[in-house]
């Protein structure tokens, strides 16, 4: 051993058969510090539990465990204050660990990693690390889903054009139009959850790559670590990324959902629409037009898509095609879902206190409603009572639309008989069918947006949510 | 109304205010019926159970129900035989369907779009065919699974080296590599099974976007479909797309998956590794060279992930800053969805069908263990046994390879002395420490790749699927 | 060879060595005349030439060439005919020509394939196509700027409100807004160009991938099929797809313009807007909502650019990480492009098609400059002329504007007095640059909205398209 | 104005209408500075240009421009040494200079912004940027060109397989192998040059959108900042990011190129094929397994092919769908642009720093070209001089390739009875055909793999790059 000691190979910890240096330009290049250092929290939680399991199966001693114990909670308290210094040529979160800790306690540093590869390690601290990031937008969706329901609330009754084709539809409700954005994200927590799910699966013990010969307890740091399930097969263990991909693709659907959301603020923000007046404190100015109030906040949110769907395609572009099992390419999944994770809640958490901020022009809506034949799919449905073909009652319905179109007209100024001429079922009872609140309130199909549906769902919401209405 | 039939009006069922035909180009690049047309059984499984629910709420009489219901079979029947003419100027497979049972039944025929929009409709339809594919793509999985454990019962005991870095990294079972792939293909069933859930779900009784007047009973449709939940938001509903979203991201990384296996069994093909054969009825030939014999499937196969991530792309891009509810953007998430369906079932079918009819030839697999130090992290492993601090002993294992690498010798061949030299605590045991065999069997943690765990994985699959070994 | 007839060789003309016959779900997996037949035209084209340089080489007779030749032309007859017959275990468009041709003048036909690969044919045929293609796409790009000059020209001086983040900004004549549509496809119609040198390059001859032993005269086959430029490097000639890539960015790149566009057709279409009236021969209505009119072209054509970004990411991520030189992967080249090609040129046809019968309401227009305080940067501007700093003349006017705000007025409706309580440089000479015909005219830098630059620039588009105004 | 200073207005530079402040989660969300930051030289070359055109039209006096030439210069000076603090609540890079600058030199700061806005000022800087950046990446690609230029020349003569389907195809010479790249990247040379004139045009005095009414002279700034070209219509100019996203597309396609190398690289690393071994100082080792020695950089460099992708996907995904004409959501592309410069070009340069430290086993790729039959495609092209008919000759060849498959031997083994046996044609020449030398040799074909090609190839790319062979 003296031998090698004379010759001029690597520093590094994993040096021993190198004969050289490593180049400065590769250690610039392949070190993670500069980003998964973020990971440190979670790199000590899992190096704690590892330790104790090793001192529980006599790999190394109680005491030589109290050291770890106590070496690492001491270099994350130093991180944490921001007194760490992090070492690129030390490459890594884990490098840089361990070698303080050796640094700090001697021998029983060296000894931590025991039966452990950094393969299983990252894959461990990535699971951790997102187990506690699903908690976190979790609730990040059920404050907006609150925000919305708070909306809705204080919104009730009030009436909006329904939009498809951004062509004015049918009336409904300000309250159900807002419902629906609670809808989707409910539905991404009930994605993120199933995600969370298969993020919550034990990796340690799969070491490089096909277990280890020394004699870990896997069902002990699960335990410890509060993971419910144990992945199965180590050389899959260490080469998949899927619970990132999945991680990724939910993030990319809730920005998704909040780009539809922001294009409806841009829209409403409009003088055009002027359905919405965004906060001054959400909005910025222009450096040249001194009358402009932009919606800065949407129009960003609804690009930051693009950013998140890039991440996605980045994750999925850099798996395709790997052999197993470890790649180096895979220390390319962090910097994308990073961001995306910052992304994502940056956006929920300021589109929540904007909304906050919001007033909705609950009259210019309602006005919004008159003209535009809005309850022409009611005058359908009133022929459809009267027992007229619905293919047929559609046809007299537009018949009579483009009718008030020449007369330049609404569908309740036509007289009777006028309407008549186009269908002798229609009755007088036939203008309560075209008047906007008539029309909202006889949509009462479950989930539809008569007022006492909007309720009852909302209501659920309030109560799933624990919110006192 | 007479005197609307003398305007030159449109022809369309939705015609009724247009005052001109439309044009011949519009319908052509508006149309969908060129592949919409393969929804026909669920659009008339829809269409049945909504006549059904009409008749029971007393919207159409029992005789118009029967009539539609016996029309709709015929039709389906006609489509079946491929006897049936779609027509482009009907749009879509709605108005196809809608319009052929007019023209065959009379008036009933055109009380079955009662309370319905293609909204809503297309949204079921589907839900409903999306259903039917889920349970295709899962039995397609559990088959290719079923192949991975027929093909690791086989080989059971078969030793190769397992890669980290495409380097030789520690020998493993070729049945471990093979249930890495079970694994990650497991992983799969289960995602889809959660995306089936919240596919899983009636969105008919939406209408258009706001829900309908008209006394429509969507739990007894929801029933009749076996839908187990019913949507709770009408705009929501109608604007929606997640799960579609969602089945492309699960058909993504199934494909991605295979890309990988493919890469694998591309470069196993190379005269390089030689690791395996693919039957000459698998692959084919070169129109120049004469010696060739190529891996066509699994280069396909790897190709095609390209297409399925463009897939899932295509509608990512299509959703991103629409507003509500319904816009005609929505009916290009059709396309991508086919062809990824279509080209995940091809892939996972022929690579099934192809593994079976592949050779391991697992004497060069064993052969390559041999040289490449593959055991040197058991010899690490054998010092921190006799306790030294595994850092260290990381560090004596790289030097005795390195100078291995000096002498041009592997491990084994160095005498204890030699060995000795690097660290006085080697002993005679250790031989038996780096024979490949000994290294493989050692490796007995939960998940690795020693024999008795490898079988004991194998037989939880084999039950899993209902296989007898 | 006796003995080898009488096994169960393959039928393939690569099938040689093979002893067995190709599996029918390989062939229908891997055949590619489903989709490449339609570069027949191309691929007879090459071979013409190919034939006609191995003629003058002495490798065949000018009988057989005649034959060829003769064969050929036939064959393509038939083919555009509709009464060719494909064949799945032909492959692909060069097996069945090729089949077809030997089938009719025998040994002639045998002969063609000389020195040839499908590696290098098949990039000679796509590179035809292509440069076939950017002439279309050219020409299509050119129609559509047409139809904007137009427009522009029936326009001219119609003032409309130009928009920054969905706010009104400033007025700006509506020609204006539609040349900024006829430059970004000018650039398109540079990018393509650009392109279309790349495409130009000869890639017949690289053979398999090393070039041949045969003496072929690469220099004669580019003159006869107008190359300017011979492929360099064979390994890299069949290697190399970048020329589809940039092809397909090109694509996206206009759908991408064709999206805005689409974007501000739709929300001009809106009531709120009510700028533009699509005609009805190019709308659609809903098969539920009687007085709905709805601008499906601009709505799909939006949604398309999804489409047309998954073809591209599609190739991207299929082209990733593969070796050199020609693998099968390569052949997922087509059949995205061919979709994006049909997409963009379909999407470029009805767009001016549909804009030719739409009318552009320059009342409502406008009208939609009055109010707003869309001249604020000219009073501003008028200070600045006073010698104000700019940073302070925008501070002035944006108190001003706040000022009319609580008012409720607009900037001309304020008092001298009022005015100059803001500032005492304002003079009696301000209320000219509060107008917007005087905003929209001072704009007189060069790229500017004054409408003499306005003309200017129609002028010159006019010019370049060859249009007489 | 008085009354307006005693409101609780808004700081802001553009923040007279205002009448709260900004939030500070509105500030954090929407600011710039911490990317934007890097643009600080370019945004004073504009300004430099711009203050020296205003006080060419007057605008600002002589001894303003002076104090303003001054105050920008310090203003660098201080960025560059890093004692300039940014401030986020000044949201960018634009309103960081102008208000230092105004601090410091007074009112004829405040003067600095006129005629401009930061719409056509964000996206000159973000020209000029790319501009030297494109020069930059010119550079990088000229670099690794020249060291396949090296290695090629140092490798002359040197024979290795040729792959199609990973799969040896014909042997080459490995210079030949090693230029294929240098061609791609030639062809990356020649699309940024083409990028670089898209780029290369002056977009300030489009001021927000529709020009300026002030007397500004931009064919002067043209001039002064070297852009050949003036954008010729202001909303175009301010709404597009074209020359982002095609220069996004460069840097892909260019990693894309990168990619295929470092597969390589991984493939010739490994044990299996061992054609390479990349310096030490250019590997890494394994924390786990002693033995690892590990191919990082390529591996790296393959991932992040990814990463570019991903970048590309996230700016088209943003921009899709936007109005004209600036929309916030522009911001999100510089994050994307700048990850993708710095990946590229570091990809770049430690790519051919790499393979400067790289031996190519020579002597295993000659051995790795005996045995597989690669001359099988020249016995072929034999027969064919024998006027046989190619395709007859293909299946003559594949035939006796067959044969020797069963005796186990290659085709030079064979005795010329033997091959006669198979065609009558085949005399005792037949063995030169065969050698690899020979076969290398004859592909005499332009842009073919016989040597002399090959040298004419080389000499050609090092006159190219003013190399001295």
């Amino acid at each position: 051993m003296s031998d090698s000691q004379h010759k001029p190979g690597s520093d590094k910890l994993w040096g021993g058969r190198f004969s050289e240096q490593a180049a400065a330009s590769l250690e610039a290049f392949t070190a993670s510090i500069q980003y998964d250092f973020r990971l440190y929290h979670h790199d000590i939680m899992g190096s704690k539990a590892h330790a104790r399991m090793l001192a529980q199966q006599g790999l190394i001693t109680p005491e030589e465990n109290e050291s770890i114990q106590r070496g690492l909670d001491e270099i994350e308290e130093e991180i944490r204050a921001g007194r760490f210094q992090f070492r690129q040529d030390l490459e890594d979160i884990h490098m840089n660990i361990e070698s303080a800790l050796t640094a700090r306690i001697g021998e029983a540093g060296a000894r931590l990693h025991t039966g452990r590869s950094r393969n299983d390690q990252i894959n461990l601290d990535m699971r951790l690390f997102l187990r506690d990031e699903c908690a976190t937008l979790d609730q990040l969706l059920a404050d907006l889903q609150a925000c919305f329901a708070r909306l809705a609330r204080k919104h009730l009754g009030a009436i909006m054009p329904g939009y498809t084709h951004m062509q004015r539809a049918q009336p409904v409700l300000l309250s159900h139009h807002l419902l629906a954005y609670a809808a989707m994200f409910g539905r991404d927590r009930e994605r993120l959850a199933d995600c969370a799910r298969r993020i919550n699966v034990l990796s340690l013990g799969a070491a490089a790559l096909a277990g280890t010969g020394l004699p870990l307890d896997r069902t002990q740091v699960a335990k410890e670590l509060g993971f419910p399930k144990i992945s199965e097969n180590s050389m899959d263990t260490v080469a998949d990324r899927d619970f990132v991909l999945e991680t990724l693709f939910c993030l990319d659907l809730i920005q998704l959902h909040l780009s539809r959301l922001s294009e409806e603020l841009v829209l409403w923000s409009s003088k055009e629409f002027a359905f919405v007046r965004i906060g001054d404190r959400y909005c910025t100015g222009s450096s040249l037009m001194p009358q402009k109030k932009n919606p800065d906040i949407p129009e960003l949110v609804r690009g930051k898509s693009g950013r998140v769907t890039g991440a996605l395609i980045s994750l999925l572009t850099t798996m395709k095609g790997l052999p197993l099992t470890y790649n180096r390419d895979l220390q390319e999944d962090k910097e994308p879902l990073f961001d995306a994770l910052d992304t994502v809640k940056a956006s929920l958490a300021i589109t929540a206190e904007m909304l906050d901020d919001t007033v909705f022009d609950v009259d210019r809506m309602r006005a919004a409603t008159e003209g535009g034949f809005m309850t022409a799919t009611d005058l359908a449905d009133y022929l459809v009572k009267k027992n007229l073909p619905f293919r047929q009652a559609h046809g007299v319905a537009g018949r009579i639309v483009a009718r008030c179109q020449e007369l330049g007209c609404e569908l309740a100024d036509l007289s009777l008989e006028e309407m008549r001429a186009f269908s002798p079922l229609i009755g007088s009872d036939v203008y309560e069918s075209l008047s906007v609140e008539g029309s909202v309130n006889s949509r009462t199909t479950l989930g539809g947006t008569a007022q006492f549906r909007v309720e009852e769902a909302l209501s659920a919401l309030e109560q799933q949510l624990g919110i006192q209405p």
